[in-house]
């Protein structure tokens, strides 16, 4: 048997380390337009500021480990079309401009996203994105050699928040413009008022309502006909699935999106697809379809996408409850669940509780503030959402594994936490949030 | 409606506090035999380092606030015996030495535990026990008034360690002696070798296979004749269920605890039971008993009863999991499910794992170690424990809350926990457990 899998980062190579453990005969050749593959893209940010001391702890795999895997890498191949109807891949060699085409017997679609640029900026010589490895090594690079004070960040997503804490912790003076009025906008905005106020206690200027007019040179000309210093750019304002050279196919795409079935198959019974393109549905609202551009859904499908390929277990994937979460200095942000705007149509409660993240006599007690969404019918949790500088994670990790499970509000007061005063309280937010609501509820 | 409660602690005030929001007319009277109630137990060893630096931070709610409330409170008043059949107590004033029988139309029971102590030693003036607030207040007076620097810990239970622990950072030499080679025998040995480990680190002295011979002053004799300096004696060897005095009724008591309905009932029908001194069965092995001396179980089933004497909602006890969690220095052990001895006669495998508590590369990730009991007939998990230095207790929450709503180790691979590089790993550890446990199952 001969796999072919178009990407080769979280989900195409997991797919094809996972199979090759279960299938030591079959061939896994893997194409990737960019020029590096198996690399930890989450961590890229944290070596800016050299959090992540070296450059290398960000390879998962080098090219001569997954060789000696059996597993074949094509890097700098971009593939511009797939037949399914032939079972061929046609390829595009980078370096040399060369097509040729492949043949396969089962196709696993990992394109990924592509970056969002903006036309103002984008052609300039200090604007960069920050997807790939390369992309950190270009900036990087730029930064060290230009002796770069001042950057400008486009965007407050997780990846703009990201690489502005990074790049203030490099030393640099961080502007970052916003279009809107909305920081983090997945996120209550009553929430990311504690991003404003860390933007604020870390001196970095943010300015919103606003989009760049013109660059001349390092002037940043806004649409307020303010200006600012711009001698780095970063584009940070979010990716698009990167599926255009499937509609050479007969793959169904839904506004770019690949709907995939439980096993990771497209409509295609040969070609399955992973990651940042794909389009799944809520675990816990089925009729709900989403799209979560991270590491953790890229590795479950992976699983079960592997081991429908080596026709072992059946492990089914079942939706997503898209659970994020993120660091931006002393802060962590995070939710679970519907997104604000797939809320629409719910019927729900909302219950905010604020309390110690530990017993309150502690020391490092810090307030944990977090807001559940309760469908009034089924009284299950269809969102939950925080903020706090210590242990939201694994509040959304208990509701995560409640939810996931079918459990309710009434499961919420039961929940036994581990509780010790160093860790939390024998009341806990999340027992708290269970009497709150049952209280609003009955 | 008059409610006697006999108990003035976690279990017992939380029933009273409870009920009172829910009943504003009924009398709530709560007899205590120690001076102190309301307080918050678990703090108090972490006071005596001052880690927590003020002794009314320890304090709940001051007799005061209590009888704002409506709450009436005796303390050094001792229950010594109940009359089920004409419903009175009788008590004895510890000050006066009087005793009178009082009334009451509903009692909720919540004696607590008694602590164990040693011949040897019991009766010294620098002997100690650790449980209440006028043992942290007398302990602490005697350190400062006597200059203590030579402190000897007997048992490497919870609070034997929480003690230990405390003692070294507030600058004492320390000896820890335990009877059997066993340090905190409720987790497997091999993970307890970290705490070992820790004795070493924090240069605190391990005496295992030892007990007390004779203590002449300050020089306490050890049956292998060793003799060690003893300037202070604490007695952490376990506490025993205080329910000697409802021998006079006709409570049913099981080895001297006392077991309740999913109400806290117990088998008389106008009394409930709370607290260490209960006895429940293991939510998830029903069938097997348990008891749980912390305050998480206290708090809950205190809503449990409150709502039931209140006539309000019927929310029901179902049993425990029994998470425990300690935190010695800087590593943090700790279990969920039955205990090593309870897991007799179940029919399981063991399944290991050690990794990082989030993603490799980034400079604070620390190895944790966790150990799952997997039912090999319902694919459910017994038990779980581990150790390491940071993370434990959001794996514990989360198997926990999966055990709790039936979960099998088939959902272990898709609980979608919170990623980002600061969190977790695209694979953390509990996915891991699960890939790894289905491998060995199948």
């Amino acid at each position: 048997m001969k796999l072919v899998i178009i990407g080769g980062l979280s989900g195409g190579m997991t797919v094809a380390s996972q199979f090759r453990r279960l299938d030591k005969e079959s061939e896994i050749i893997v194409y990737d337009k960019n020029p590096y593959v198996s690399f930890a893209n989450c961590g890229l940010p944290y070596y800016l500021s050299r959090e992540v001391a070296k450059r290398e702890d960000l390879i998962a795999r080098t090219p001569n480990q997954l060789n000696d895997q059996g597993i074949t890498v094509h890097t700098e191949h971009e593939v511009i079309s797939v037949n399914d109807q032939e079972n061929y891949v046609t390829v595009k060699n980078l370096q040399t401009g060369e097509t040729f085409n492949d043949y396969y017997d089962k196709l696993v679609v990992s394109p990924g996203g592509e970056a969002r640029t903006l036309d103002t900026v984008k052609d300039a010589k200090q604007s960069f994105i920050f997807q790939h490895l390369h992309h950190l090594d270009q900036m990087d690079a730029y930064i060290s050699e230009n002796d770069v004070k001042h950057a400008v960040v486009i965007g407050t997503g997780f990846i703009g928040l990201e690489v502005t804490e990074q790049l203030k912790k490099r030393g640099l003076n961080v502007t970052v413009i916003q279009h809107n009025d909305k920081v983090y906008s997945t996120l209550e905005q009553h929430f990311t008022e504690h991003i404003k106020q860390t933007f604020d206690e870390q001196d970095i200027h943010l300015m919103l309502n606003t989009t760049p007019k013109s660059l001349d040179g390092t002037t940043l000309t806004l649409d307020n006909d303010e200006t600012i210093d711009a001698e780095l750019i970063v584009q940070a304002i979010g990716i698009l699935p990167r599926t255009q050279f499937l509609e050479s196919s007969n793959i169904v795409l839904d506004n770019g999106f690949i709907p995939i079935d439980e096993y990771g198959l497209t409509n295609i019974d040969n070609v399955y697809a992973i990651g940042d393109a794909v389009e799944t549905n809520y675990q816990h609202v089925p009729n709900k379809k989403v799209s979560v551009a991270l590491a953790w859904p890229a590795h479950r499908l992976a699983y079960v996408i592997a081991n429908h390929l080596a026709e072992k277990n059946n492990h089914k994937h079942d939706g997503l409850l898209s659970v994020s979460i993120l660091r931006f200095f002393d802060i962590t942000v995070g939710s679970m669940g519907l997104s604000l705007e797939d809320l629409e149509g719910e019927d729900y409660i909302i219950v905010e509780q604020t309390q110690n993240n530990k017993a309150g006599y502690m020391p490092d007690a810090t307030p944990l503030s977090m807001r559940i969404y309760v469908d009034t019918h089924t009284r299950k949790i269809l969102r939950a959402s925080g903020v706090g500088k210590n242990g939201l994670d694994k509040r959304l990790d208990i509701l995560s594994t409640l939810t996931r499970l079918g459990g309710t509000v009434d499961d919420l007061i039961d929940v036994e936490v581990s509780y010790a005063p160093p860790f939390s309280s024998p009341k806990d937010i999340i027992n708290m949030l269970g009497y709150k609501t049952i209280g609003k509820l009955k």
